[in-house]
């Protein structure tokens, strides 16, 4: 399925935040609890649309709480109060942080003990591939004070955000748009004899210059037939003929990240990485097809997974085939062997079949998908089925 | 003190991190530790020198462990082990990451209970000014499981951290000329009539084009008069005769932050904007000449609040006036009423002061300065005691 670059409106609607808010609610209920507690940028953003570069301090925590019922509540440092009143939220409520014999925790408490009580339970960032952004010790404290037991809300928290809405995915396409551009146009920019590092940073100002807000991932990595890891570098290594270039990113617009690789044959390919990128390409094929509403991530694993130890994988170092992604490079589901979480219309997903197929030479492949009722909707523009040659 | 602009050398010796190791051990040793155990990114990169773009995926937790004698060892994903064997660091253990039912748990509890006891406990990032990066239910689970108690390891981390080396320092004093070099150049490059988000842009690329790895934090901010807050933005606002553009920069050389702001005069100065700029770089002076060795951050917080009340402050929504800085973009110590943290040689500090002078006009003024035993070294450029104006 082919996409259009249309260029998504920043931000979103009121009504999209009420929306967020509502179906949140309906999943707090089914989950059992009165309120969801949040405090790191990504849960924050996407119940607020509130953000920040403050984020890089980590001296004040800001807090958000979404009722089971009625608008979410920001309880936060002064110092943001202007700020947030540019959001959609209008129950702001501040203390002068840093204060650190109480930064918030009275705040919250009085906040959270006043909501009404249906289940007796609040919901936090307890669980996996979500960290709290306060100090442990103060969120054990905050349990202890707590009129309700704070039990882990991750599981609920990523059921919200695992499904993506319509303006959602369209942030989404539009980065994964963007850096397919700057891929395909890559191999003319660059040549034999470059750094790694020089090979990553024309990158990034390509995809800077197409559109893209940021980039904070951007692995470029080369090695003879193909490479050792996938997620280190750029280093000042010298491509060289014989070479994998293998390149990732994670750039962003509006907040939503692109997740997705590109090799490139330097010089001349040969008939292993051939073969290697060709099994890959199919096993990424497979997966895509796989990836329909109902199966199991399990499923999908599977799909590729049979092809890649056919073409004769030893080993591969990243442990799933794929994630979900959205707000965070990374995000619930894995394609795991044994994972069983149903997909679902709506999702974003990864695709990335990887395998090693010699001592220390790696291939790994990787496109975006959203789910729609008919299967992926392909959010990159697919790898070549044929190795690009840098010259 | 003026400085010369000597691009440090990037990363650290081998006797650099087995000094910062050593004298760890009997910073833990007062505290009473067998084992810090970190997994926050500055913390992993000061004893290991190991940094990755991939932190950006919230995905896998990584761990340092720093035994009370002897090398740390790395817990870590099988996915990072060919990064982290380029590093001085020898004894590096993995797990087939992600494994949601243990995701390191198990290696971490046989790593840790190996070690020979003397204290009987082990010190966590749970305090202030850190974050664990991981799932505090997976922390949990894990206090449990060990045959040690985990108690708050972050004064003792702190008080490691706080005093810089002299390799240390000199990557923050580069950052700092970057920024004061492009801060003092911005004039040229703006006019009125530009947003906020052009200035911003522009700034970025020049920081960039002088040496910096990257800038997290950038807010550019205007307003008539002053500003009325300064940790977020840019926005499209449009610079205006009369106002005050305030800009701060967090950027980075090789991990190390520097983190100071500037003011300009858009068209022309007012007599308050002039007068309250004044007594601000005045308090900066004072904040500079109380910050000496033996001296505690109230005291610094004194010499500015003083001349801040009387030049008539009605606020200031940050909270303190000034904290450390290096590997993060804040850092403790805070400059704050009742603060009573002693002031160290090799500190490396921000001087901060700031105030409301009018309803939503705020003006800040910030230097960042390095303790020697005979008082502040600058490390940035001092900022003009005239506001620079935008033409």
């Amino acid at each position: 399925m082919q996409n259009q670059l249309i260029i998504p409106r920043r931000g979103f609607s009121s009504s999209e935040f009420e929306a967020r808010v509502a179906r949140a609610q309906r999943i707090m209920s089914a989950h059992g609890f009165d309120a969801l507690l949040v405090s790191a940028p990504p849960n924050v953003r996407y119940f607020t649309g509130f953000d920040t570069q403050f984020w890089e301090s980590p001296t004040r925590p800001w807090f958000v709480i979404v009722p089971l019922a009625g608008e979410p509540i920001a309880v936060i440092p002064e110092i943001g109060a202007p700020e947030m009143a540019l959001t959609w939220m209008k129950d702001i409520r501040t203390w002068p942080a840093p204060v650190p014999e109480d930064d918030g925790l009275s705040l919250l408490k009085s906040t959270l003990d006043s909501l009404p009580k249906r289940f007796g339970r609040i919901g936090a960032e307890m669980g996996r591939e979500m960290a709290l952004r306060m100090p442990v010790s103060e969120f054990l404290r905050l349990r202890e004070i707590l009129g309700s037991p704070v039990e882990d809300g991750s599981p609920c928290l990523w059921e919200i955000r695992m499904v993506k809405t319509a303006a959602e995915i369209e942030h989404i396409n539009y980065i994964c748009q963007i850096a397919s551009d700057a891929y395909e146009a890559l191999p003319a920019q660059i040549s034999i004899g470059e750094s790694e590092r020089e090979v990553a940073r024309k990158l990034r100002i390509d995809i800077a210059r197409r559109g893209a807000d940021s980039t904070p991932f951007l692995p470029a990595i080369s090695g003879p037939g193909g490479v050792q890891q996938i997620v280190c570098g750029p280093h000042d290594r010298i491509l060289e003929t014989g070479d994998i270039l293998f390149i990732d990113t994670g750039s962003t617009f509006d907040g939503y990240f692109c997740d997705f690789d590109r090799n490139y044959a330097v010089g001349s390919v040969s008939d292993d990485a051939h073969r290697v990128h060709e099994a890959l390409w199919l096993a990424t094929e497979a997966g895509i097809k796989a990836a329909v509403p109902g199966a199991a991530t399990d499923d999908v694993f599977r799909a590729m997974s049979k092809l890649i130890e056919d073409a004769g994988a030893i080993g591969n170092n990243v442990g799933r085939l794929g994630h979900g992604l959205g707000l965070q490079l990374t995000e619930p589901p894995s394609h795991r062997l044994g994972d069983s979480t149903v997909i679902l219309e709506n999702m974003v997903l990864t695709i990335e079949p990887g395998m090693e197929y010699a001592p220390g030479k790696m291939i790994v492949h990787e496109e975006n998908i959203a789910i729609t009722r008919d299967g992926a909707r392909l959010l990159t523009k697919r790898a070549p089925r044929e190795l690009p040659v840098i010259r």
